[in-house]
């Protein structure tokens, strides 16, 4: 009955998505030509992928993609880009990017969108090789975008098929033209926000309120920002642009992890879909609730003198920035108290909306759990009676709470584990680190935050942890990125099994 | 449809319990009388507990138990109970235990056969008083195996159903005479073992091979081994008694965590149940690959000058206290390395095998998620397969792999919710401890091991922490030890509406 997974095709789609890293890596191409820096470092992963992608696009003519195809596309394809993506890195041999653990590390957190950064001295690197961390983020936002509303929802991953999307057919050997229409849309719908972004940042800065940004500075947090990915090209993040600044970033991390779907009928005129997505509401609730916790944490611990507006902005935008996994930093906070800083780490494990370029485990699925566990006591007390979980009217199917259980579990376990992993091997290094770095790094990685504390705070760098556990750590992102089950399926027996 | 909460049956069954609290009171109250030591601190509560219980017997003459009726039992029985065993405490006036809210965690810490002690000075305390410690966790095992095995495994909490039991019945309505007949058969094994256990220790003594181990001390390690429980009169626990004593304690601890059925199926000579049982040989096998683990470390981490048989003794005898959640100390494993000390905090997450007087998740929740996981990776990748869980050769239903998930799912956020309340509250009163300190503590309380590490290390006390701590701690003993779903459906507004 079962047949051998067919390994070539997915290669093949590997391949063509190789080919076509050439039109992102002509972006910091034409930078560097422009400020006259070294080409090299682009013009050497240029040739490569085409020729690999080609290679691989000759494999087979078969394009039928099955489920495990498609989990095993996914996992090929984010492993490969990252791959590719650190060549420019060790070819610059600049700064710590020459390592290749870093330069591989620092790409997937490139393409992961996650935004945790081995750099350590940001003027050794050129500003095309910053562009190029700008550029791996935003294209890992449009392809998370792609993975998640047209494969991953029809492979019923951890509850995904739950999310708002524009059609819900699930004939999965139909993908492959389902992928280029629905990346048709999102991408001109990804491509105007960013404009969008470019335009009001530096618009504020012709204006007088934002006399840092320039426009490569623009440009760069665009990119970063819709992709609620995180790098910025400055070594303070956000920190270091006006409170204008600031405050104009919050609404499009906001947009960055609400679903894109929802966010295109808002575009084309259905507000109303807005207040009919119960996601939505939870989403917003939440953004609220948290930053209203941490602004009364702010206020009673006193701190440095601060204004209302100062509490107010930052509360809210880290708050913004760790939910929806962003990871910019307003400010250090790494100094706030342990109230706050506990609060912000509760944060990464929230995720914005599914079907957004958010990671974490994401509002759709705390919402399940919360009303499905609520279900759960009612039932346990009434077992005769029969209530099923609803989201925005639907009857929610039981195998699908099932998934997301166990998904929401299995982040948790993987979070404990990699913990362990952190803090054992940094004691056996000799690296001076705390549990709670050791828990704010694993969870930071794995939830493609970016920043967490201490160590892996917002202005430092992930630099000094041991080469074991960046290596854990990229492989955490990896596997966190797209949704644990891809990577996890290909470690069964059973799946390479004909 | 529904009724409104017959709450006057719950408590009539409370009284019930209260009334004959006189009995396990009568033991310490014996030894007092034998030491000359005072009387008052067990006279108090016996006559309170046997008024207050009176009292509350009279208030129905009904009897019929629902669903929601016995959740409220059983949270008020546990509840109730650790009220009247914190009064010897308060009235015996000595050491810390002098406090209320540390009398009421002791209490709650024996009952629940936690063994998280807030003693500093164990001479301030008389022989009886000590003793009282043991005969709460005495008790509380006995109480805890009626419960899982007659109440919850009826209750279908958290998949409490699935575990090896004389009987299949589910028949909630009758479970008054179900817990006395099954009182009865676990009762009369329960307290078998535990004079067997008393006959081996002093055994030992009189052999010459155990000089420290007085009766006293038999009596009260035995009441507290088979208990899963952990409380000692010792100041060093287990690492007062001689190498033999270590090793004839870890036997029973395993038997602790055993299924009580399975003891039982054993004892009448059915040995086969033992190679049938899935989750026992999940159990076994756990036990050994964590001591194994362990064992590992310590010989790589050199440490202190040590023989294979101290090696050998220490990693068997500490994971099998954690495991069973037992939480005795053959020797300061607080001083280990990183590497073993965070080997012994997964410990505590695992737990023994359901049915018995163990605590944490248990052995039956995990096999049930590693087998259900497994499966969903095999259908996610092949989702026309159907492939049902099973266990022992017996399938598991989905609703009850569901329930398993969610159970294991909040344990862990129970975890991580505590582990941040702790470590905040700890900086706000500047009481210095590490994250590792308070994710130890917190899980210790809350999956009822006992110690942890650093402050609530094995020879340490928790008597440090600040009251709302304590508190919490307390709450989450009686949380963790009658398994969540009880205490929380009584926070539902659902439960009490008629
Ligand atoms: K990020
Ligand atoms: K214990």
């Amino acid at each position: 009955m079962l047949t051998r997974v067919e390994w070539r095709v997915s290669l093949r789609l590997v391949g063509t998505v190789l080919k076509w890293l050439w039109v992102p890596l002509a972006l910091p191409l034409g930078l560097a030509l422009y400020d006259g820096t070294a080409l090299l470092p682009f013009l050497v992963p240029t040739v490569g992928t085409v020729a690999v992608g080609a290679a691989l696009e000759r494999l087979t003519d078969e394009d039928s993609l099955g489920e495990r195809e498609a989990f095993l596309m996914v996992s090929a394809t984010w492993l490969a880009v990252s791959v590719v993506g650190a060549v420019p890195f060790v070819v610059a041999g600049a700064g710590t990017l020459a390592n290749p653990v870093n330069a591989l590390f620092e790409s997937m957190s490139g393409i992961t969108t996650t935004g945790a950064t081995v750099v350590v001295d940001f003027g050794a690197h050129s500003r095309a090789v910053l562009l190029w961390r700008a550029v791996l983020q935003w294209m890992g936002g449009l392809g998370i975008l792609v993975l998640a509303t047209a494969i991953l929802s029809q492979l019923s991953v951890g509850g995904a098929q739950l999310m708002e999307t524009e059609s819900q057919t699930r004939d999965v050997n139909k993908l492959t033209p389902k992928i280029s229409q629905t990346a048709g849309l999102l991408g001109r719908l990804y491509l105007g926000l960013t404009a969008l972004q470019v335009a009001v940042l530096y618009g504020l800065h012709l204006g007088g309120l934002a006399p840092a940004m320039t426009l490569y500075d623009a440009v760069a947090h665009a990119f970063t920002t819709i992709s609620t990915a995180g790098f910025s090209p400055r070594p303070e993040s956000v920190a270091a642009f006006s409170p204008a600044v600031q405050w104009a970033v919050v609404p499009f991390m906001v947009v960055g992890a609400t679903n894109f779907f929802l966010v295109y009928f808002v575009v084309t005129g259905s507000l109303d879909r807005l207040y009919e997505n119960e996601e939505f509401r939870f989403y917003v609730g939440l953004l609220l609730l948290f930053a209203a916790g941490v602004a009364g944490i702010l206020f009673a611990d006193g701190g440095p003198p601060a204004g209302v507006e100062e509490v107010a902005r930052h509360s809210l935008f880290q708050v913004v920035s760790i939910v929806t996994t962003t990871g910019y930093a307003s400010t250090n906070f790494d100094l706030w108290s342990s109230g706050a800083k506990h609060l912000l780490f509760v944060c990464m494990f929230v995720g914005g909306m599914a079907g957004s370029t958010t990671c974490s485990i994401k509002t759709l699925r705390w919402l399940v759990v919360l009303k499905a566990f609520r279900r759960d006591l009612f039932t346990a007390s009434n077992p005769r009676a029969v209530r099923p979980v609803r989201l925005s009217g639907s009857v929610v199917e039981e195998e699908t709470i099932r998934d997301i259980y166990a998904y929401t579990l299995v982040s948790l376990l993987f979070f404990i584990a990699a913990t362990v992993f952190v803090a054992v091997d940094a004691s056996r290094g000799a690296l001076s680190i705390t549990e709670f770095e050791a828990m704010g790094a694993a969870a930071s990685t794995f939830f493609n935050v970016g920043p967490a504390f201490g160590i892996a705070g917002p202005f430092a760098s992930y630099e000094p942890f041991s080469a074991p556990t960046k290596l854990l750590m990229t492989f955490l992102m990896w596997v966190g990125r797209i949704e644990i089950i891809p990577v996890l399926v290909l470690l069964t027996p059973a799946f390479w099994r004909s």
